[in-house]
């Protein structure tokens, strides 16, 4: 195993009472005039977002608010983000939403810290030093980002979807109420199962031979997230089964899967690509591509997608466990309503030139690698996406 | 499941060369002058105080030492640390050490940011409101108290071993070298593996519903644990063994193995007053006393201790699968060479005084109860001492 450092300070509050907590956690945590930051319509029409502007106003702490994130976060509205900061002299962002937004408020507080353009930390050209302090309601869970330490934003300008990891963007609380979460559509639920699941999947698919503790918490995390998962698909309103998810989505990406080993994210950069291309949803993106990575990498090491199989999908041990597990979870992808091929997701076959621009701009020209479980490189990337495009 | 708070802001940086980071962690959290607080000679014996001194010196951060906590960590000592740190004006303290010294040390941050006694936060008289900042150099996987926001400590003169519960205990950082734990003595680590095994079997045995992603994690746990652990004690200087069973110490009493849920702590209770008698070792006490107590209280949830028999003890499912999962544990305690039973662990029985005394100290003159998954008053708590007396 490898030496490895475990830093998750965001302070968790959970539950129906959970929201009770917004005016003590702000000022424990220094906030003086807040960023409201926002996507669409459904947080303002759930009457979130005035609850929680009253109960701002109520503890005398100011305000000023920015809506409009959408999925995909664009650099074009962190960067309107940061100017309204700078010009109202906000010191806190409050995240009010689900990944989407907790990432746009990310890049907003490193952009106010920074004298650069922000989007240096994402192409590579520096690395961040500081950062504003964020802190989210959580409304959809899926990404995780309320404990990770990433930020992925898409320059569209420049047709890039990038990330910036630090522990300088780690929420300070996370405010997590599950009855929030009651009323989300079947696939918006379905894509965030799947990108629950991946996150830990991207850390179990590692070239280092695991920790056993690790290992077993990973795979415990992964086997519940699949089967809770589906019982929630069909029973979508029990709030049990919901705060189980939400809470999954936290831990499935604090670190705790993969402490001691080396991650892929592999299909994570492959589907950057595609919600870049076509605007896809990044949780139907990896059921797309999952399954076509798995077989195409299978071979580097046969007997961890044995383990996979049999302990995380419940496959009796037998010669062909590996690839039966690979197909258990395009089964459970299927019942769950996420595609899984690139027709599938995006209605048509990808052409030729599509997949070439999405290896292309992968990578970067083929200048750059992903993945470490296989390191994929342009060719390899090319090879995944016809799969997948079959 | 209830509502939940998750907070866990220890910096944890872990592995073989995690001892180069103390300069710099001590930097970050803010150390002036620090106190280096440690117990007998192993640390001084190992190099590692002398290494530590070193480091102080090289980067010019001042430092006085306090040796000598033992463990069931006293009073006593924590009153001298207090007056030293007060007359020194000291601003960090930092444990070197396991659960013993970092609950000392915790009780000398308490103690310089409180006029009052110390002891009141023990005896309930008050309510902790600020400690002084502590880091951990750990050696010795065992309490959890590195990540956890509990402080055990013992009151010689009144006789009494008492906890104290706040978040401004948990240690700002931890360093954990796994090399540092590979010479320690077999019962010591037997001792360790009872008690984090434990730590997460206090939270597993609740009377609530519990939440699925904490029931998978809490099992996945508990099971690596005995798994991993009794290849420990074959194979004791294998450094993947000692690293597993070091951070599954802190992963059973962070908070992670119990959201949603309330937990029990009952074995754990009645064990401090074996400590506190007889002067045990807490994890042997543990062992001495877990299948009484499991036996006791099973009638309240059979259904429990079936889930435990079967996914924690690879107990095959069947009538009688809860109750061989209980002596499926005591077969586990006898191999890793621990005591099952009051004459086991002092060479004695005890007198039926010594019982009620320990019963009396326990529910506080029959004031107090301990206990969820079943609340034991004193006549419950002298029962099980009886039972584990036979």
């Amino acid at each position: 195993m490898r030496d490895f450092v475990y830093y998750t300070p965001t302070e968790v509050v959970f539950g129906r009472k959970s929201e009770d907590s917004l005016i003590p956690l702000l000022n424990k945590y220094g906030a003086g005039k807040v960023l409201i930051h926002y996507g669409g319509g459904s947080a303002v029409r759930s009457g979130l977002i005035p609850k929680i502007k009253a109960m701002l106003d109520s503890a005398g702490l100011p305000w000023v608010e920015l809506g409009g994130v959408v999925p995909n976060p664009h650099l074009s509205l962190v960067y309107e983000g940061i100017k309204l900061c700078r010009k109202e002299r906000v010191d806190f962002i409050l995240a009010v939403g689900g990944g989407s937004v907790i990432d746009s408020a990310k890049g907003i507080a490193y952009g106010i810290r920074y004298d650069g353009d922000v989007w240096d930390f994402f192409d590579g050209k520096a690395a961040p030093k500081d950062s504003a302090p964020v802190g989210v309601v959580l409304t959809i869970p899926a990404s995780g980002s309320e404990m990770s330490d990433s930020c992925v934003l898409t320059n569209t300008e420049k047709g890039q979807k990038r990330g910036c990891n630090s522990n300088f963007c780690r929420c300070r609380f996370a405010i997590m109420n599950p009855e929030r979460t009651l009323t989300l559509p079947d696939f918006q639920t379905a894509c965030g199962i799947t990108d629950i699941m991946m996150h830990s999947m991207e850390r179990y698919f590692t070239p280092d031979a695991p920790m056993p503790i690790t290992d077993s918490l990973c795979e415990g995390l992964m086997r519940d997230v699949r089967v809770t998962g589906e019982k929630l698909m069909a029973d979508p309103h029990n709030y049990e089964l919901r705060a189980s998810i939400m809470w999954s989505g936290s831990l499935a990406h604090n670190g705790l899967t993969g402490c001691g080993v080396r991650f892929d994210f592999g299909t994570h950069r492959l589907e950057h690509e595609l919600s870049t291309m076509y605007g896809v949803a990044h949780g139907a993106g990896l059921a797309a591509l999952w399954c076509h990575w798995a077989k195409y990498v299978m071979a580097e090491n046969p007997s961890r997608f044995r383990s996979f199989a049999i302990k995380v999908m419940d496959i009796p041990d037998g010669p062909e466990a590996a690839r039966r597990g690979i197909d258990a979870m395009r089964d459970f992808y299927r019942r769950i309503g996420m595609p899984t091929s690139i027709p599938e997701l995006i209605g048509r076959k990808a052409t030729r030139e599509e997949i070439e621009t999405m290896a292309d701009r992968c990578s970067r020209g083929g200048t750059f690698t992903v993945g470490a479980f296989k390191v994929l490189g342009r060719p390899e990337m090319i090879d995944i996406y016809t799969k997948a495009n079959e």
